[in-house]
């Protein structure tokens, strides 16, 4: 008998056909012999109706208040899948993320745990309940009711399971694994079996929409075996874990970022401070950074250019100017026709030719390289935007043909 | 400054323009430098919606399940009346029924507060906020949340008066008071300006749908001053007291109810022991009993007749037959084209002519008594329901004119 943590989102819980589609592979686990401790979001519509009442109500509600109403979007959600399962037959609690003992810090709508106290949960599991608990919310140390933020719920499911020393955490959403590439932008992508958490980091952070940042970097902390998996399909998904043994891939997935852009401050003085001057600047305004790359001092100036994600380029671009006095330089430039093409996996480190096969793959078609980043396990580029989609097809290619 | 606290139902709260509309009767009070706490049903529609979700998922939904769906209600409206308030520039902080501090017994659907830990609410009143408290709601000892069934808003702003010794507790309503008789029906009745206690638990077990019973005892038990009044017409309302000083007014109000039936059973034996088997059977079926009649003896036997709710007469009938062989009788009868009119009022123990002159108001317009009930504060009679308005408007004038 295992214990399995199965998190199911808003889209899969969305009317009354997906809840019992749920309750059946909830059920079925439960029915297997396993212990089950479910994690839902809202319903779709809900989150989006209860967002309509405070539009009507203020353009600037408090946060506190935001995470009061959101909240009982999720009450909603696992109260209705515990009436599923009992109507199938399942014994079935419901609990809140403050019954199930999720305490957070306070900071309302972008809220962390800092503790779980799973006591309820498991004296309800040793009951042979399954245990349907509201994800994406908890309470700070005065009470009051908090959210977690973007892909909370996913983060909450982690929790459990990490807590619990469950066997397995199924992350269940509309795709039914990780692919080597987008399926929509490459037909020939292929699902890959299993990832490592570093992999699946340099992925999601590249703009696989799969599993939220947050709960992957929870789940390698506290070696939690992730499945993502479809609640749709009942295939087998991608594990995520610490080490995998997929025979003879060099990378696991080619992704395309065309949410960036390309800040560059040229014939800035070749002096110690420069860089410090420019990035703190950006980090006081909470813009990240992606790729830098600085030009070889020439003439006693070097270029200075760096992405930052799309939404934040003119931000970065204004603070750039008004602060110009404080690092110099010559001219300040912005360039959004852009996009990161990027290769990840662990296999690269130990084969030294992945970097000069996706440089000549993109040389071979004709494609521009205008910045590159390396890290142990991703190599990313910058082309231009109108070159991206041709580079994936062309790198998926050179690497999963 | 005074303590006040301010109850609104689903329907002052149902939508932008009423949230405001109670937000500027809130923001006002608490402007005149009171301290005020408020309680919120949840939005009309919401509580429907929310009702019909689990009727798509099952018609025997677990009672538990119910209070942890339903009360996802009241913490919309608390959230959006917070924010409503804010945006009015006014100070407020919502609260759920366990962060107020509302214990209750297991009693799913109907639970009963045993205790009131008022230490959040007066925490926030001292920071000067306006406190929304989530009504209907509050929490077992295992932790669960429970609600406290029909009119339970009333009843839990009833106990935040008396927990924090408020100076009035104002039930906002879509009447604005209460009334000598149901204006609807008589369009010559007028509003009370104060009630006692006694002659409100009158009327609203008559069938006047002004306050909940529960929270009237709640009211008289810890001397809470109750002020019903409208949340869309600024005028006063009724106060509701323990002594009231109307002069001059023999009785308080005319009411009708239609919605009951007479039970009878003909001759049973004239012995000891036949009341008590009937009415402990009626008892055990949680069947509740209005007038009891038991004719003068006569050959040895007599008739036994007495009223229950409309919708429980059905049920009665069929327990007394299956059950006649222990209480005996001739013959088993159900009429259900009655009504219950009666007169309430304080004043009638000090005056002694009012039932005469109710009876005799009847005789002149060739109304049928059937059967007459006396307390000391109310006399009932139960007549033909083809009778029932005009029997209303002749007594009213009787009294009122």
């Amino acid at each position: 008998m295992a214990l399995i943590v199965q998190k199911f989102g808003g889209s899969s819980v969305r009317d009354r056909e997906r809840l019992f589609n749920v309750a059946r592979i909830v059920a079925g686990t439960h029915a297997d012999g396993n212990d089950v401790v479910v994690v839902v979001s809202a319903q779709g519509d809900t989150t989006d109706e209860l967002i309509a009442k405070a539009d009507e109500i203020t353009h600037d509600a408090s946060k506190r208040e935001m995470d009061m109403l959101m909240s009982a979007g999720e009450q909603i959600s696992v109260a209705l899948l515990s009436m599923a399962l009992q109507e199938l037959g399942c014994s079935a609690i419901s609990l809140t993320g403050w019954q199930a003992g999720f305490l957070t810090d306070r900071a309302y709508t972008k809220a962390r745990i800092k503790n779980l106290d799973t006591e309820r949960i498991e004296s309800e599991l040793s009951r042979n309940r399954v245990v349907v608990v509201a994800g994406f919310q908890g309470i700070n140390r005065y009470d009051d009711i908090t959210t977690l933020g973007r892909g909370g719920s996913d983060t909450s499911a982690v929790a459990i399971a990490a807590a619990l020393h469950a066997d397995l955490c199924q992350i269940y959403t509309d795709v039914d694994g990780v692919y080597t590439a987008d399926p929509r932008m490459v037909p020939s992508a292929r699902k890959l079996p299993a990832i490592t958490f570093d992999e699946m980091l340099e992925l999601a952070s590249l703009g696989a929409q799969v599993l939220n940042n947050r709960s992957v970097e929870l789940a390698k902390k506290y070696s939690v075996n992730l499945e993502v998996r479809s609640s749709l399909t009942n295939v087998p998904g991608t594990i995520v874990k610490e080490v995998t043994d997929v025979e003879g891939m060099l990378i696991k997935g080619v992704t395309k970022d065309d949410k960036v852009a390309v800040l560059s401050i040229m014939e800035v003085p070749d002096q110690p401070g420069v860089s410090f001057k420019v990035f703190s600047l950006m980090a006081q305004n909470k813009i990240n950074i992606g790729i830098i790359l600085q030009s070889v001092g020439r003439d006693g100036s070097k270029d200075l250019l760096f992405t930052v994600p799309l939404e934040d380029a003119a931000l970065a671009e204004r603070i750039l100017r008004e602060n110009q006095a404080r690092f110099g330089g010559k001219g300040i430039a912005v360039e959004t026709d852009v996009a990161k093409v990027s290769i990840v996996g662990a296999g690269m480190q130990s084969h030294p030719g992945v970097a000069s096969r996706m440089f000549e793959t993109l040389y071979e078609n004709n494609i521009n390289i205008q910045m590159i980043a390396t890290s142990e396990i991703k190599i990313s580029v910058i082309i231009k935007k109108a070159d991206a989609d041709r580079a994936v097809a062309a790198v998926h290619a050179a690497f999963f043909s």
